[in-house]
């Protein structure tokens, strides 16, 4: 089959690689009918060293399950399902209590001999507790909503759980990528009143706005915290939610949030240390998110993108064929693209 | 009127001071019965730099209401208070949120013409909401305990409630002064199952375990993480509670907590930046606490007091006279006493 590599910064191809077939009683086999390209992966696509046999990408899709292990109950051949962006097991302690990024028998994907979404199948090991199936038909109109529980709006609705975003609240959110305006969605979603977008590309906080963000800051740095400030009689907001991963935007968010307030992170982070001294102290910030569980959400979000509630899949602005995907991961890193949709 | 000074590191003075008299129509006076020296108050007796005209001390405090303005409701000459570690309205936002350590109308004592609260009397700013009537009498003997609700019980509750203790919470509590000593007895309070002390000095972790700590870990640093570790199956405890102030506490926190955990941090910050990179984002750490807003705890925290169920004021070992104080000061930083109380 087809598949994605990166062999190092800036050297994404399609190649040939074997295809898929069961190992494990557990795994399933699923032929991948939607995958798309995630900011993270942006990260390797800038600064990855050089990889001989290269790495496999992806880790968001829609597909049909083609093959099951005999341990996979719950799924049947033809079975349209979205996969969330790591896989688990789904009954350990940590995915019983929603936690399913750290379960004790899962794993990412595009490691250690699993595929990785963006390629024409993939072996799903602990399909069971991985796999969500999807109630419509393959080709429906909601596929690209669907697919952001895969990941990017699970992400945006993490950030906004965790920072204990509720009716009435006020919320920054950091960063006007697909991630920042599922955040915006997200937060809308759960009632927040005041909802700042900082972001400076007038298409992306124009959705932004779309999604339910109240207000726009294109200022950066402390310029930004000023006007956030401004916007808030001089409190910043209940939850601020950091969508970018820099050092820059952490600094911004702790800047932005009101005494007793959270930060979330959802920005992959590219720095070691944050600075929370003494003042932060004081004021009893609290910073929490990190890597969404997706599996603990999508149940829960579902039902809203199957009713047209809400439309997470605005996201994605540019579909290609799988050959296209170097070229995808170019448009995002050039920012022509904010979120890329393959269909393989 | 006699009160407490610091001019700078190591230089304790009890000198005369004018007599507090109502300024505005909101405050009350208070007659000094009881006081102590606050851990906290051990930073700046180590570092303090010069300063000429002192720094007034203390911010624990009981006594009888001796004079009251026109405008402080709820309260009469001749009634016995405890006053929370700062003052505010209890009528602000952020008061009614629960965070007056943030009032609007609030601050600190010892500054900006405040009394402290080791001396004889206190000028008591937003008398009505700040100061809590002590249904006992002035000579009970719960008085060590009641104290406790300034600042010391309420600010290790404050830990385990941001932490989100709940019944059959694994706990660690890095830090075996009055404040981690509390933070031991507000988990078991809470229902917390297992509550690892970690701290070297025996009668204080003696204490930890009539308290309730079901483990006592002396190591430091790396060598603590591996034992918590070892005591919670590889994984580190739900709530990590942080009641020392200094990064190397921090760090063992932080390598302490289970993921999906998190760290609630009490002693006051002596760092600038936390080591909270890649890897506690993707364990989805939080990182929560700060300045506690013990007026939001006391009257729910009082009941057990006065019911005898807990006894916090046991971290009280010295009992000392007001002329006494310098001493006391350096009996703490010296570890002689754990905690100090005054009797002016």
């Amino acid at each position: 089959m087809r598949a994605t590599l990166m062999y190092e910064a800036g050297d994404v191809r399609v190649e040939d690689v074997p295809d898929p077939v069961l190992k494990d009683p557990t795994d399933a086999i699923v032929r991948v009918t939607r995958s798309c390209i995630c900011g993270s992966d942006l990260w390797p696509y800038k600064s990855m060293p050089h990889k001989d046999d290269g790495r496999r990408m992806g880790h968001e899709f829609i597909g049909v399950v083609e093959d099951i292990g005999a341990d996979v109950g719950g799924l049947q051949r033809g079975d349209l399902v979205v996969a969330p962006f790591v896989w688990a097991d789904n009954t350990c302690d940590f995915c019983r209590e929603g936690l399913q990024t750290s379960c004790r028998h899962g794993g990412g994907w595009g490691a250690r001999g699993v595929d990785a979404g963006q390629g024409e199948a993939v072996r799903v090991p602990q399909a069971q507790g991985t796999l969500v199936k999807l109630p419509v038909a393959e080709d429906s109109a909601l596929m690209p909503s669907l697919l952001t529980l895969s990941d990017v709006f699970c992400t945006g609705h993490h950030g906004v759980v965790t920072a204990r975003v509720r009716p009435g609240s006020s919320v920054t959110v950091v960063g006007d990528g697909a991630v920042g305006l599922c955040a915006v969605l997200a937060a809308k979603r759960l009632g927040a009143d005041q909802i700042i977008l900082n972001g400076r590309h007038t298409s992306r906080t124009d959705l932004g706005r779309d999604f339910g963000a109240t207000d726009v800051v294109a200022e950066r740095g402390d310029e930004a915290v000023e006007k956030i400030r401004e916007l808030t009689g001089g409190d910043g907001t209940n939850a601020v939610i950091e969508c970018v991963g820099t050092e820059q935007s952490l600094v911004t968010a702790l800047g932005a949030v009101r005494a007793g307030g959270a930060v979330s992170r959802l920005g992959v982070s590219q720095y070691r240390n944050v600075p929370l001294g003494f003042d932060t102290m004081m004021r009893n910030i609290t910073l929490t998110g990190g890597a969404a569980p997706a599996r603990a959400y999508i149940e829960e979000l579902m039902p809203d993108i199957l009713d047209g509630v809400i439309e997470p899949g605005r996201v994605f602005d540019r579909l290609i064929g799988l050959d296209e995907t170097p070229d995808g991961y170019r448009a995002m890193a050039d920012r022509e693209a904010l979120k890329v949709l393959i269909r393989p």
